[in-house]
């Protein structure tokens, strides 16, 4: 019997902590630091125009995230993201509130453009503003159904060459002619700030030990669905679930794993 | 009988899921998003000066807080509470340290000249400092009795036709030709940090569902100061108890709230 | 029989509230401001170059932390550790991420040049980079026995005249002629994001009580430790350990303190 592929991409980066570079939003830089540290991984932040490259040249993958962008962070994305290009180590981004300002949208669009990333991970909103003219997030929540974000998702997956994931209660990993879906997670989730910015941050730990990012995008979203899943029977409310998630990524085992993964292919 | 005022709102922020757009300190955005979600409230943080405005056409609510102020923040708070009062959002301000530094001083007075707040909550040594002229406060807390600072809420209240919370052991909101008193809360509450800031995030949920600053202002204190207690009495220490908040936020019910809330008026 | 050091300042620090001024990185600014009030200080953040040389007139101690740098934070820090010099409180200097990017070692070099730090407080590879010519430093983490540091640390003792503590399992803490041990913590202290920029914060807690920096740096260190050996055997995971370790600060007693400590000198 095949160990599950969320479980090997566990080990492997347990046994490596990959270097996760991650040029993120100030709201979640606590919490995604310490679900990386949780799973195995490295994190550092790092934002400065002066340091980004060279911090680059250490990370085994680079997380962008424009949660609370100004213009100086851009720059720096866009070097980092070249430099990764270069390096050939995954970027992941996240284009959070894309739709809401054309700053964000924008800067979205540019680092498509610019340096693509390996991996866009957003909400149904956040991935079909990027390619209807729409201007009607509502803040960082989605304001459209996953299912019909599909379509948005394969256009830019084309369009750019990436693994798109669309989360939700059901999330899309669109990409390498395939969509994943996976089924799990908690609605209590949504009620903690910034598990996307984590599944972003995680997607990138798990693209860093799997040569497939159909894959690692779909095993961290999966991962991060189960210890949501087990954080949540221990939890009164979204104050202790943000933690008691950090707990389960750490203390995550094979069976929990084999027994509540749900993935659909 | 009639149900007490704060379950009525928190009722409405559960039901409307106002969007709060925040220019807040890099201390509190983690803790403040997940307080406002906990009432039900959408977070978005956003701070350029290039987005602020196109954030706030989307907000029910603005809160500015000036914990971690720099001099382009300060352009982005002036402009974003403009844009505010055009849109006839309320609008908070919290004046984190004021008294502290020139800059904290300076950028408050401004704010309040420029583009006065709909509610200005503080502890007691910072709306002292908007009207003494005084440089005496002591990091970001109260150094004075909060009782002292009603007459400084009061001028503030008449000058700048705002309501003020001078929050404390018992929190005092000022305006509408009245003085309301809320005597919930926990000692505790003074051992996490920001929960002064949270109050003010709160204080934007509320105002976003109710026409009246005042009672928006004394239900916020009231609901936080509830939480408090609850979660208070499962907490060992401050690390627990930042948590806990949350949950309680999450899970107050009706029965809780008529039977802790200790409001004067 | 006396009473140990670590209690005393512990007493001191709850007694004083001293004011502690932080300039320090975006991850941690949240948990370094709890850990500071739940000994008993009082925390404030504050970067702006324009106001972080009042904010020093208000301060017992002065913490750098170079964690998410930048330039306009560098000549903050270099204001801010001129006037803390000028008025004779004492300077902590936590130079994370030293010797993985020029930007950092290059700060940390001109902070000890134009300003010395009272303590500098690094992991191995840090305090090693300061020295050597290397660039190796995998991210923050240590990638270097500590034991391998010990000659760094007396190099930039006798060179900057301050103390140097380098943590790890067990932490060094050089000057004055001595070098002090503390085998106090626990492994899992090491998966939570930021606690060596704790260690930090309360070592500018209790060097604003205790005039020996060496017994301050070592009694923050060993407390740390105590409160995380206490925290951990309620903890599952990184998760909770972050929050308990608040808690565990605050609660902490002279019996744990005394049965706890291991300190070798």
């Amino acid at each position: 019997l095949e160990a599950p592929v969320p479980w090997s991409d566990l080990q492997q980066i347990r046994a490596q902590n990959p270097l996760v570079h991650n040029i993120t939003n100030y709201v979640v830089m606590n919490s995604t630091a310490n679900a990386l540290l949780a799973v195995g991984a490295s994190p550092v932040m790092a934002h400065a125009l002066e340091e980004v490259e060279e911090m680059v040249g250490f990370a085994s993958a680079l997380v962008l995230n424009i949660g609370t962008l100004s213009p100086p962070w851009v720059e720096s994305m866009v070097r980092a993201a070249k430099a990764a290009r270069r390096r050939q180590i995954p970027i992941v981004l996240d284009p959070v509130g894309s739709g809401a300002t054309a700053l964000r949208t924008s800067t979205v669009r540019r680092l498509l453009e610019e340096a693509p990333p390996t991996i866009l991970r957003g909400n149904a909103s956040e991935i079909r503003s990027l390619v209807v003219n729409e201007h009607s997030t509502k803040g960082v929540d989605s304001a459209h159904g996953v299912d019909a974000a599909l379509d948005a998702a394969q256009t830019l997956s084309r369009r750019h060459g990436c693994v798109v994931t669309v989360s939700g209660a059901t999330d899309l990993i669109v990409g390498e002619g395939r969509v994943v879906k996976i089924h799990n997670g908690h609605p209590m989730m949504t009620k903690v700030t910034g598990l996307g910015c984590t599944a972003s941050a995680l997607t990138g730990a798990f693209a860093a030990v799997n040569p497939s990012p159909l894959l690692a995008a779909a095993n961290a979203m999966a991962v991060l669905g189960i210890a949501g899943e087990l954080a949540a029977e221990r939890s009164r409310g979204p104050g202790t679930l943000q933690l008691h998630i950090i707990d389960e990524l750490y203390c995550l085992r094979e069976e929990d794993v084999l027994a509540r993964l749900r993935r659909e292919q």
